[in-house]
Formats: C-alpha cells, structure tokens, sequence
C-alpha cells in the first residue's frame, strides 16, 4: 500500500462539527436606551458565531483538529461566517451556500456595566442540510461528533451514523426543539442549558436522572454563573461553581464550554476534570466582547487553573 | 468652442449633497425583548441611510439629478453604501474611501406594533472630509447644496462656497453639534428636528424666530406626527399636520422630508406648497420597513394628494 494511502487512513480531524453558525453584530452600549431613543455604541464587532461552529473554533485554539459541515446563505454574511471559521482553522469543506438562501444574522446588545445582554437574530432562510449531505467521510474519520441539533435531520443521521461506528456523540441542548426527543438516544455527552432542562423537570437534579435515561454517559445543566451540575451514568453527582471574573461579555459562553469539554473528552480526563476545564475556557471568554475573541489557548487555562486553585476543588 | 466644452459647462447635478451616510441593518420585533432575553425578528433587512444620502436617494427617486459628497471606510459596509446610492442614481465620484477606517452602521429595531423604534448606532473612523477635499466643480454647477452638517469642517467649507455662488444652501438640523453655530449663518434653508429647536428655546415658534436671525429664508421644525411649523424671513408662518397613515417604520422620516423639501425649492413652489409636498413623501415613507424602501416617486405622492384634498389646506 503506497504511503499516501496509509496517510489518509489516519482520522482527518479530531472532532466534527455539524449545525448552525450565524454572523454575529455585536455592540456595547452604557445602558439600554429608552423606547424612541438612539444609543451611540462603545465596541463593535462583527464576528462568526452559532453553538457549534464556536465551539469548534474552541477546540481549534486547544490544538485541536476541527471541521464544520452546514450551511450558509449566498450573501456577504455568509462569506464572512465562512471566512472567520477558515481563519480560526476550522475546515470548512463540508459548509455548503445556498445561493438562494439567506444566512443566519444575530445582533447582540451588551449593556458593559452589568454584561446583560439582549440578542436580536434572524434564522435566515437557507435551505437545511439533507441526510444525504453529511459528511459520512469526516464523520467516519473523527474521534468526536458534535451537535447543536439545529440542522434536525441531518443532525439525526449523523449522529446515527456516528453511533454506529463508536464515534463519541456529543449534543449541545439550547432549546428543547422538534425532533429533540428523537436525537437524544443518539447521544453520549449532553450538555443543556436551564432553559432545556426545565423542561424536562423544575429540578436540575430530576432533570439529569429523567435525561439520564435516553442513554448518555453524562448529563450537565449549565447555569451561567451559577455554575452547573453534572451527573455520569454510573451515578457520580457534582456541582461545579462558575469562576469568578469580571465578565465583559457572556455572548458563546455555552458555545465555548462545550469546545473545553470536549477537549477533556479528547484528553479522556476524568468528568469532573473535563467539566473544571470546560468552565475555565468558559469564564476566559468572557474578558472581551464577541463569542470568540476572548477563546483561551491551553496555556492560557492552564495558567488560569494554576492562579484559581480554591476553585478547582475536584482534583 | 468645441461641443463638448458647451455640454460640460451645463450643470452637472440638480442637488449635491455632502454629509454623512451610514449603513441600517434593520429589524422587526413583535415586542422589545425583557434584558437577557433573545428576540427573533420578523422582518430584517440591510439598506444604507444617513440624513443627506437618503434625501438625495429622495430627489433622485423624484427625478432630480444628485451626486453625494462623503466618505465610508475600506470595509463591506462601505461598499454596501456606496452600491446602495449607485443603484438609486446618486453619484457618487466625491464619495471617497478610507481605506484605515471603518464606516458608520446603525442596527434599527423597530417594535411592529407601534412602529416604535431604538437606533444603536457606531460612528465609524473613517476620516472626515477635509476643505480641500469638497466638490467645488459639482457645487458650482449645483442648483441645491444639502448639508448636515456631520462633515464639519467641509459642511462649513462648502457651504461657503455654495453661498458666495448664489447656490441655495439647505441645513438638516437634526442634533446642534460643534460647528452649528458657525454654519448657521451660510443656510437658505433650514430644517431642524425638535430636538435641535429646542436647544434654542422651549416653544418651537420662538426657536423659529431666533434661528432666522441667523439669515436663512426659511426655518422649518419638523416633530413627527405632530407635523411641522415653518416661518418664512417674510413673516409667513404656518403648521403643517402631518398625514395620517399607518406608519409600519419612521426611519428615515426627516431625511425624506427634506427630499422633498428640495424638489419643491426646484419647482419655485411656495413655501406652503413644498412643505406640504415634503410631509407627503415622509409619510409615504413610513409604508415599509427601512429608510428608503418605501420612498415615493413623483406620480405616486401627486396620487396620495389628491386622495388627501383635507389634508392640502394650503392651495
């Protein structure tokens, strides 16, 4: 067998990532202005953002090799979220345009005093990814598949089609959307947002059981700076606080706790140690405005662990 | 003299306008969201805007031959204004690049219901236009200067030379910024929000009779669906109610007034007669999202005004 093919037997990336990605226009503002009334913007940015897709870039700051399938509109905004994903090394050959299409947009408003936020977004109306175009080549290749759920029948298929070959399915819960329930047997890792768990349970701690049960070895409810809770299927229970920064801006901070956890997955850390390190990548986002322009590299976290050790109680 | 020499000293451009452009990204909410909550929008759409763009983009609608004066930064944004006024016939050699500089954008979110909006807005960093930069050959062979007056130094510079060339010069006033009070005296025309009135005095008739002391022909105070209130330097003086319409969105509403402000100082209307026909192309506006999408042509505001005899008390 020449060399070349032995070369590209090897897994061609790390972690593969299928879902949304928007544009995000992102502008600071002293306080929200009055009904009628006009606010001067302090920062502002336009930068790539979408679960997955930040996620992604995450990982690909970690070191990690990462590639993105989706879809985009025939507009600038779609080249922009196309050529942020390329600059971050996120290869992009699985992220289709529609030409008819329009892409996801997202205006976030970030109040600086109290890092609040109001998101002002439009889905667009490029076309959803087909079962038939997921990236079966990629997916076979990777370690880990990655989802936001967002591209619902794609999103099932491949996840299927992971699970089937062993590949480590993981699955950021936003919205308990339709066809959740279906893609939720499919998966590994969850990791949910409040607004997801509730409404399973009122209880987090319920809701980790009641979801337990679709088959994944971890659940975790993140709750913003309330830390979150995680709970492995052979019962280990714990509650990881947020660390405590001065927050700019919390725009993709699930986004990047996902990236970090998945990292520890790679790493095959133990939950506790997966879920400290997802936090700290978390809570580094937030220094700066934008879902991605504060993403740490491993040094980065690694520095912060070593100065926040009252805050890594686990190991 | 050869031909051509008598056809380029033909005036070049019924109405140059210098001033400041910017880009809208406009969006719909059914309500403003609760802080940290998301919003989707309904409608979204991406136009330029800016007081004298969208009065020229008015006039050319009109049929008014106008060319613009200004400058956007070296990113999409600016080239998306730039392409917005070339495809309304607005043009645009005197609208340079910087290409160090970021243009101005505004996010427009308009609450459907009562086409109540908030404006976030960024300035930009392109430079400003320098004296030596106005378009003297286009001034000179202009009926109609429209200003600003977001361009300093060149608003001043032009003005002047617009002036001392018996040039009608026309002011929108919308805020009394640095350099208002030393533009004042080289204004024909002045049309000013209530906002900029009342920094000269609480009753709008008094702010009239003080701001024609700065010598121009007119003074209008233009306040939304209360109308407007114009005296003439001849002592007319009258109130003229706004149309009553459906308003789905007011943005852009006092930059198309002043549109049609000018086509009536083009026709040698009275004064009576141009602020009526100005108060019609504002309210046509309001039709639909975005400052410019619904502006009217000629035969089109002729139409609503003869639907709307009541409402043209004056002729």
């Amino acid at each position: 067998m020449p060399v070349s093919q032995t070369l590209t037997s090897a897994p061609l990336f790390d972690v593969v990532g299928l879902g949304q990605c928007s544009l995000d226009i992102l502008g600071t503002v002293a306080q929200y202005p009055e009904v009628d009334q006009k606010a001067e913007l302090g920062d502002f940015l336009v930068q790539g953002g979408g679960p997955v897709a930040t996620a992604l870039v995450t990982l690909s700051r970690l070191g990690v090799s990462t590639a993105f399938a989706g879809r985009v509109g025939g507009d600038d905004f779609g080249e922009k979220i196309r050529a942020g994903l390329l600059s971050e090394g996120v290869d992009c050959r699985a992220l289709s345009t529609d030409p008819e299409g329009s892409s996801q947009v997202a205006f976030i408003v970030v109040e600086q005093e109290r890092a609040r936020r109001n998101i002002f977004w439009t889905r667009g109306s490029a076309r959803p990814l087909e079962k038939a175009e997921i990236p079966r080549d990629l997916i076979a290749s990777a370690r880990v598949l990655h989802l936001d759920g967002l591209q619902r029948v794609a999103s099932l298929a491949a996840a299927r089609f992971a699970r089937a070959r062993g590949i480590v399915t993981v699955l950021d819960g936003g919205s308990w959307r339709e066809g959740t329930d279906e893609l939720l047997p499919h998966i590994d890792h969850l990791v949910v947002s409040e607004t997801f768990a509730r409404r399973i349970a009122d209880k987090p701690s319920e809701a980790l059981e009641a979801l337990l049960r679709y088959g994944a070895r971890a659940v975790t409810v993140t709750s913003g700076k309330n830390g979150c809770l995680t709970r492995g299927a052979d019962g280990e229970i714990f509650h990881q606080p947020a660390f405590e920064v001065a927050a700019v801006d919390t725009t993709g901070c699930g986004d990047v706790f996902h990236g970090g956890y998945i990292f520890g997955l790679l790493q095959k850390w133990s939950l506790q140690r997966t879920v400290v390190f997802a936090a700290a990548c978390a809570a580094l986002k937030t220094r700066f405005l934008g879902g991605r322009t504060a993403i740490p590299d491993r040094s980065e976290v690694e520095d912060f662990l070593q100065r926040a050790p009252a805050l890594f109680p686990h190991e």
